[in-house]
């Protein structure tokens, strides 16, 4: 038999892991769209006008490149060609999409005319990034994107922690936390340490707090040339607090007087009031510096307690998403779920409902070929009543068509034989419990529902 | 401002297009999933060893190849390179998926310890093709597939016949045609009139029976060799004909002593049988010769009428699935829905139903920020009760929030202003008929459902 494979770092969804995704995949869904997010897709590839330059240079490294159509090499004269860099522009034009917040902008210039703001998209689509395969990291994988554009209400920070809510107490993950920050705080924070020179390397290291510890931060910051006492006012700050009045009121003493905090904590302010009557526990973490270069107000991140598995989704507010493709001014807030990692989570912790394997409900096996235009008018019925039917389509041995029930988790098998079809009977055996009863087939509906 | 495009033969899908295709693919989806078959999802990268040589000369021509990482030039000696044609296969390991068929002959035969026969599978994904683009084709196109693999009962052939009438129907599209012919009856036809040695060409000639005419088609048969008689013995058989016991008993006579037509009528007869009390009509139509290389028995059209947009699915049985992978005896049946084309056809006769691009079922309107916090438990409620819901996120003048409104089909507008909130009450404004009421916020639930 020919050896084959699929490429490194992709995989093959099988039946069973495609229904759970499915599961995770259809409550984000739904959850997006009782929020009034309207569907969104945008082309695999995208020309590499498009995508280079967005993702930094290590992004561009790692995006898959398509081969041009037809004779490439045309116009191409390899005497003067060194390199791969020199060739790549020449013979590839178009790339794969990276992530699903470039193409949201590219469409949103390429659209402007049509697109109503303010603009709440979802959208759910793979991407590709040549990234070296490694546990739980793919070069084939879905994200799972909401944004609005063109509003900075904060409402929409608020129905974002909501969303978070709905959508994890619908999957049936209770155990998570998720964290918020004001991109303007940490810079307060920064600018009262007299240290906004290195406002960025300083974001880079506190990111490590759950790595290195406050002492290792400490180091770094030193390092990087913070006094040790400006270096310790920051991390006086990064402990995580309670998302609550409280905590908003106690900041706005320990930051009286900087502009920058003002406006952040009248904001956290603002998003709390319109938290109101939620019951799980939001935390403020000042150590929680995802993507700041991108985000400008608030940032979210989720995580799942009990697990390895850490950050599960991230998010948050920007100015001038398209400002990249020469349109000003649409600024937004977006959510990004994390498929897999939600997936593996679920996994680990049992909590898919067994529902999800239900591929069929009913099977009926025939004892004889002849017998199987005695189950058609039957099964029909059972679909036209919503119950996923099949027919063992050849009579081979009732011990095989019980393993291939098995094997697809099927509830009911109705076994059909001489005496069922001479009498109009149907037998019907519960394969979790193995209770088997003989009943009228007119019968049918009303014992399966 | 940048101009932005996408790629040549790409679409991106706005918000009003999705609805419409989720409403067909969910349709679809839900019928496969009735009848058991379930979830595969594959790669949309396969390796190009997978790929190349499964779709003939022209397909490989037309395989979107994705440039190696990295340093891709690194082990070429580019002084020996010639051709676009001598540089592909030394920068170029992988491709996109060119179809579902032999992704899924790739999955059975990686995964043949795990498959459990018969496999019911369907597969929705994008495929991608270099094709040159033209008025209603696309380098970028979904196919949805079902396949039955692993056994060979006639059940599977009256099961997708069911699945097609279930799936138009669920659709709301009532004018089609459904058309069946078997690979075995062409054959014995052309050797009845003496032409075995001609069938490839023949069935190219007769595929073109509705561009051509009989005449057309009688011409081309003469020039590949045929005398006029044995051509016109063939051509007396392309009529269409109803699928129903007296055109088999019809066809049984004229074919009579001829094995291979006996085989295929006892098959045919048997589908027919298994059909019973579908009141649709089916056609025989020996005309039929879509992909023959490739189909063994049953090979099954179907045709929307009334509209210039033809084939909108086709299928049929195919011996040896995964043979090119060196795994023998793996048959089965499949179909394929043009999801472009039903799109095309359902826009045509303006078939979508207006609950398509229902994306919010109401809206609130907050008449001053301030009251963006007495709608939040309110919207809260409404979602609760699943009605889709939002508030407009910021207190803009009303007709501004009413414009958004109409522009996603909203049908209910809830204003708050001072008063409302005074008296909790809230202004219900249906926007289809223009009527407006005013009552008690506690009343919301029962006033919308």
């Amino acid at each position: 038999m020919t050896q084959v494979s699929i490429p490194q770092g992709t995989r093959d969804f099988s039946p069973d892991v495609m229904a759970k995704r499915q599961f995770i995949l259809k409550t984000i869904e739904t959850v997006y769209q009782s929020f009034g997010f309207m569907p969104l897709e945008t082309p695999a590839m995208e020309n590499l006008s498009t995508l280079t330059g967005k993702y930094g240079n290590e992004g561009d490294q790692l995006l898959f490149k398509i081969l041009n159509n037809g004779d490439f090499l045309k116009k191409v004269d390899l005497a003067q060609i060194n390199s791969s860099k020199e060739l790549m522009p020449q013979i590839a034009d178009r790339g794969l999409r990276y992530d699903l917040t470039v193409p949201l902008a590219r469409y949103v210039v390429m659209n402007r005319n049509d697109v109503v703001f303010p603009f709440k998209r979802y959208q759910i689509q793979p991407v590709w990034r040549a990234d070296r395969p490694q546990k739980g990291r793919y070069r084939e994988f879905w994200q799972c994107d909401a944004d609005v554009l063109g509003t900075d209400s904060l409402l929409c920070e608020a129905d974002f922690i909501r969303i978070y809510h709905s959508v994890f107490q619908k999957l049936g993950m209770h155990e998570y936390e998720i964290k918020i920050n004001h991109r303007k705080l940490l810079e307060a924070v920064c600018e009262m340490a007299n240290a906004s020179e290195h406002f960025k390397s300083i974001t880079v290291s506190i990111d490590k707090l759950d790595k290195i510890g406050k002492e290792g931060v400490l180091k770094e910051l030193v390092s990087i040339g913070l006094s040790e006492q400006n270096a310790l006012q920051i991390l006086n700050f990064l402990d995580i607090l309670e998302f609550n009045p409280s905590t908003i009121q106690n900041l706005k003493e320990r930051t009286q007087g900087n502009a920058l905090a003002e406006i952040a904590l009248k904001e956290l302010e603002q998003i709390l009031n319109y938290c109101e009557g939620m019951n799980h526990k939001v935390f403020l973490d000042l150590s929680l510096a995802r993507g700041l270069d991108y985000y400008t107000g608030a940032i979210f991140e989720v995580k799942a307690l009990n697990v390895s598995i850490g950050s599960i989704s991230g998010g948050g507010r920007y100015d001038n998403l398209t400002g990249v493709f020469g349109m000003k001014d649409v600024s937004g807030i977006g959510i990004s779920f994390g498929i897999d990692r939600i997936y593996d989570v679920m996994t680990e912790l049992s909590l898919f409902p067994e529902t999800t394997k239900n591929f069929t409900d009913v099977l009926f096996c025939p004892m004889d070929e002849a017998y199987i235009s005695y189950c058609i008018p039957l099964s029909n019925t059972l679909r036209a009543h919503g119950l996923k039917t099949e027919i063992y389509p050849n009579a081979v041995k009732l011990k095989k068509q019980l393993d291939y029930a098995n094997n697809k988790s099927i509830q009911w098998a109705i076994l059909v034989g001489e005496n069922e079809v001479k009498d109009n009977k149907i037998s019907l055996k519960n394969l979790v419990t193995g209770e088997q009863q003989t009943l009228d087939s007119y019968n049918i509906v009303n014992a399966l529902k």
